[in-house]
């Protein structure tokens, strides 16, 4: 792959005013960019799942996104490729067809080289409409959406190619150059921390009418009684976990959900998705590495964080639970941008301040993801966006170590399906007070 | 089959005295028969597909349930038939083998007699308990946890001759001395009904600590926040479907969870279950009829209620609204009881009062099945009941036709699977003000 | 089950006179009845796999067999019950639609009394036409087909009700009353009977225009070049076959077609399988026995009867090696109407002569199944009935302790699929020479 | 891909004096590498289906084939890479565990260039021994074979590749410099050849006993009675079949096997595999072209062929009429040397000899893929090329335009199931006489 792999990660920016459009724009592609940097054009190739994508499909799909909804509402604007608008298509049913999900692995061609230069194509093309000032206010809505999206498939590329790789029967890393992160020098116990009921503000300001981002699906910001409860002061740890399963935690039924014991059995699951037989290593973003013992947990399935936390005595939080612990502490943490692309050992606790919550793994909460009352999908196509997935998902909340910094908030709203693992899924314990 | 057709399906009493627990049982365990009884044992050996189970299953499971928690905790109690203990097992782990659900209609061993035997055998040792005054608070409570038990399987048992009958390619009916439900004069459009944001007590007390009887997953009793929203006054007809259906609603993937338009194309739906194609006739338990307008649409998907609701520009409501809408009305209606097992038109409405919440069509909500805050499962076995469900399902509220008079309550949860659409499902729209 | 069971098997009579066509009529139709006899209405409606038929339903579609190509074929004949033609038609597509295959399970209606009811009147409308003489040629020739017909469902009603008795969970015997053949004074080793090369006339002359009735599979009579080559003079015996298993032969992949091996592993198979786990007792039809270790094996598929015929350093048989020995001798053997539904240890051998060619278990041969150098079909429907089996299955030979008497000779040619075992399937060892 | 694209593709020397080991080595080797050329490194890795094998692969495996059978028996040899051991065996058992053959797409790693550079090595390697002299007999066996069975992988790359690319929306050719075949001046009818009755000698004598290669499954040489019939003098037309399909081949279910319906039902086939919907164009190796009516018509599956013969009143040959007939006839034809890569129009008809028997298309014979009788196959691991497949597949036979010329021979037996239309396979009509 031609483009240098000292590309930077980073795209948020240190200095004092904020970045302008044009400067996120150009940060944002080119973080992209770095991540593919380290695979060849084949390893961008594979689909290791219906579920995953090959890299080189996130890396057009994302530019077909830019090209779709904001150069395409030009007037007589002509597509650079025609016949790429099924192919880069994943679900707009508006839009029009879009090449079968399960069947990305298909796409030798384009080759990833012609992508690269389709990405080209548009960053020069959208770079001259933000010069000229030619954007018009939905375009540049949709521009902003569009680089919410890309960070979003920038996490998905990792989670897919880790899947890819690991699949492979050599299990290479994704890259060799990759420092585990840094042990703690002493484990300590988790501490709850205790909230009484109360009505708490739930959410965002719907976006555009609001000028902070945020998807649809977090708004309309709305109160929400919560009760009493208390919360865990960090995520579930690896040492926690394995006492889970030296206890037995995958052989009692009763421990689980009906459909999760049954998913257990179909799987034959006996461990989180990356972990070695032998319970003392796993597959991380650079390669096979001996498990911390504390550090979170994480490529759990919603049905293992259930059991897990019953096991415990105790239950996932709700996500109301998590954002009202986490709305008031800055969304920082262990995220992509820090380079280790892995989950670390807690920070020492202070007292009564809740860690880890942004960044490291995604946490699971008790919460089907649905729509708060009052939900409006944006309108037109971007509609699809996030509505039509309202049913037979689960929440996770927090952002993770594959997460661009910057890209999560204390309303973020992530979701998958209580069966998923390969996303960086951990869990925090809560319990009723 | 041997028992009588005549017997009643009227399981509560106008007394003025509330039955004795002895004369409870009798009348549940009668109804049962009853709804059997136009059954030959080869109907009742069906099963049409593995959600459903044949008709002798439903019999035998449920005085299986009597022998395994009411009988079976006494001292040195010996089976009545040790082999059939993992036969008519439905899931409970804890108990120890099941047979395969999928394959329930294999058993034409025992034969339906030899079941109807085991119901009387099982029926005389209960009887004397009851007489004798042998059981203790723990053994009566499971009596009382069995007989709620057996009404829902009484619904089951019709819902799933209901497939059975219409999937053999003679779609007999299951009785052909049903009467249609009488029409309605002048039907009439649906009011809404809106309320104020306001915190509303939710669930019921735990039983059996609290003595009035409830599921585990109905309690604790706890206080949601309900916002401002308004709530039609009665079901959507059949008429209104219609319209969903002539205007293209099948057709139009906008209006669809994703997962949704996956299963209509998978299923090839076109209209609710038991319409015929030229959507003017359904099939019901008293076999082809017309269908009529002005009665509540059912035998909906979870996903058909809601792309319907979302084309007439409105919601499902959440399970926290019906309640709220509930709790003031007494749980009266169309129930199995009344001996139309099929759904009637709306009464004329008064002014804001919500027609029809509880029988005619279990309403289905937005709400994802899940645990209220503070759940705890039933202690024993009896705690697989409901709790190893809470994921992957949508709550119902309301009862239905096929519904046993008096079993359902406001705070009654009832859940399935999105696509399940062979019970009586229907919808109530909402909309948020 | 209204019918008698002390019916008579026998079809076959030892007067001196042949039997009339009603004689023989009657007879056939008799012998039905009587293998439905020990079952329920519930036993005979259960499917327990796609590939078997409920009782009920082969009781029904042999009485349609007759209806649609006897009796229907007169002018202005009005069908007894016409709801019923796609009902009970299995795959002829020439006559219209069929009931599906795998849902034949679903037919409580019509009920196993309807059925015997229509068998009844089918029977009493065809003894009319006999005593009438009005049957023309063709219609005397469908009858005679029909008959055939029957006698083939009649084994495959004991081999599938064999499969669903086991398939419960109580796994009931199909007859009390069955004794077990009687065991061997002592066991004796098989020989080889040796043949040279030579041309040898197969299959049977082409009926109907030779009067001896044969299946179109088996004509054109037709010169076939057979090699050189040993064939054992007795069938293999669950001795043998032990020691195949005992040998690892379930474990070595290289004693297995590739398609063999991926089924064992698919199907977890290790042992015959009506075996129990410690290959001392097997499932009949009398219930469940201890093995005898000189009867033949039975219930192999063809993967299994291959393997073990490499692991032996021999083969199967062709067809024609089959039939050269075969042909020789007279169709007598351990037939149903023996009344043991189930192999029988070898006779004592004589010098040279083959054992049980005839009866015991079908033989598995090498020959996939396959037209003959000049076959054609029966002209009509009744081309149906073998044409278009021929690929993907393999022939077997010389009928089982299932089949009726009479029903088969050295011609007959047998087939199912290489996986199929649910049959009496056995082998005959040959080598090359 | 580094390798010269103007690679001859020819592998047979016009020299008079037969090439020696060592030139047939290089030039079988250098063939591959041919075929490889207009790849890049993305198509190699494409895996459209279960069945086919991403390029990639398949250079890796004819090499891994060398290494196994040619150097590995060399004592004390140590393998370049022994981590692929598992992933470039095919399903050798006896060789040890294989990577699953629908994984093979997820292989990134190896790159292409990788494997490139193990091909390299392993001829290196084989031509230091082949210069020293260090094979042994055996050895010098398994070189051969290796050459014969990277042969047949040049076949399935281009099969394989075929199917890749076409399943790729983009549907790119393989070679945009590919010139269509010549059309034929005038179309001709076929014309039969009649063979009276007699008995042929059939198949090769065993290599390596007999110097001459033969697989193992085209020996012993033996002895078949073949019927009189009639030979149609060329293969069937893209303009006969079309008359097939416009007479409605594709909707008479009394013209398939049963098994062919249901494949023609489930894989909704209405045409060859790759004609387009107005059966006007079809998709080549060199990219989508017009149909030539005179060219043979190829991509057939079995059910096809036999369908499309029963309804020309003809049938299938079988293997030993079509062997019969082409032994002696020289094994000329359109092979891949050609550089056509698709079939071509008949040349004109000589009287009463047959065309196009070798080269252009597989021929679809009748006949069920099985062991001739004293078959035996080779030694050790070498003995599961052929014989463990000799079930549930049909005889093709006389090679196509994708098989490199000097491969195959009269007594060649190529196999494939049924339903598998992607390999370039038409007919030949045969009939009795």
């Amino acid at each position: 792959m031609q483009i240098s792999s000292a590309a930077l990660l980073k795209t948020s920016s240190a200095a004092t005013t904020p970045p302008t459009l044009a400067e996120r724009y150009r940060a944002v592609r080119r973080a992209s960019m770095a991540l593919a940097a380290p695979l060849t054009a084949e390893d961008a190739m594979v689909q290791s799942m219906p579920e995953a994508s090959p890299a080189k499909w996130h890396l057009a799909h994302t530019t077909w996104f830019f090209e779709q909804f904001v150069l395409g509402r030009q007037p007589g604007y002509q597509p650079l490729q025609p016949q790429w608008r099924a192919l880069f298509n994943s679900y707009y049913q508006s839009i029009g067809p879009a090449h079968a999900r399960a069947q990305r692995g298909l796409l030798s061609r384009p080759a990833l080289s012609q992508v690269l230069e389709y990405r080209a194509q548009v960053d020069d093309r959208v770079g001259q409409c933000l010069r000229a000032g030619t954007l018009d206010g939905e375009a540049q809505r949709h521009l902003e959406l569009g680089l919410q999206h890309e960070q979003q498939h920038q996490e998905l590329l990792l989670t897919d190619i880790k899947h890819a790789l690991w699949s492979s029967p050599l299990q290479p890393a994704y890259r060799d150059d990759l420092s585990a992160p840094p042990t703690s020098p002493a484990s300590d116990a988790a501490l709850w921390i205790e909230s009484p009921e109360r009505i708490v503000e739930i959410g965002a300001p719907a976006w555009p009418a609001h000028a902070r981002f945020a998807y649809d699906n977090e708004s309309p910001r709305h109160r929400v009684l919560v009760p009493a409860h208390a919360l865990a002061d960090r995520p579930l740890s690896n040492a926690e976990y394995r006492a889970f399963i030296d206890d037995g935690g995958y052989r009692d039924p009763l421990l689980w959900m009906s459909d999760g014991w049954a998913q257990l059995q179909a799987g034959q699951w006996r461990r989180p998705l990356y972990w070695d037989e032998a319970l003392e290593r796993e597959y991380t973003l650079g390669g096979w590495r001996a498990l911390d013992p504390d550090a979170p947990v994480c490529h759990l399935s919603w049905f293992e964080a259930d059991a897990c936390a019953r096991w415990a005595g105790a239950r996932l939080p709700t996500e109301f639970e998590w954002e009202a612990a986490a709305s008031a502490r800055p969304p920082a943490g262990n995220f992509a941008d820090a380079g280790l692309l892995h989950p670390k050992a807690a920070p020492v606790a202070g007292p009564g301040v809740p860690r880890q919550l942004f960044g490291d793994v995604w946490e699971w909460t008790s919460s089907a993801y649905g729509a708060y009352p009052g939900f409006r999908p944006l309108p037109g196509s971007a509609g699809e966006y996030n509505g039509k997935f309202m049913c037979g998902q689960f929440v996770l909340r927090g952002g993770s170590c594959a997460t661009p910094a910057g890209h999560v908030r204390a309303s973020y709203r992530n979701f998958f399906p209580p069966a998923a693992r390969w996303q960086f899924g951990g869990l925090r314990l809560a319990r009723d007070i």
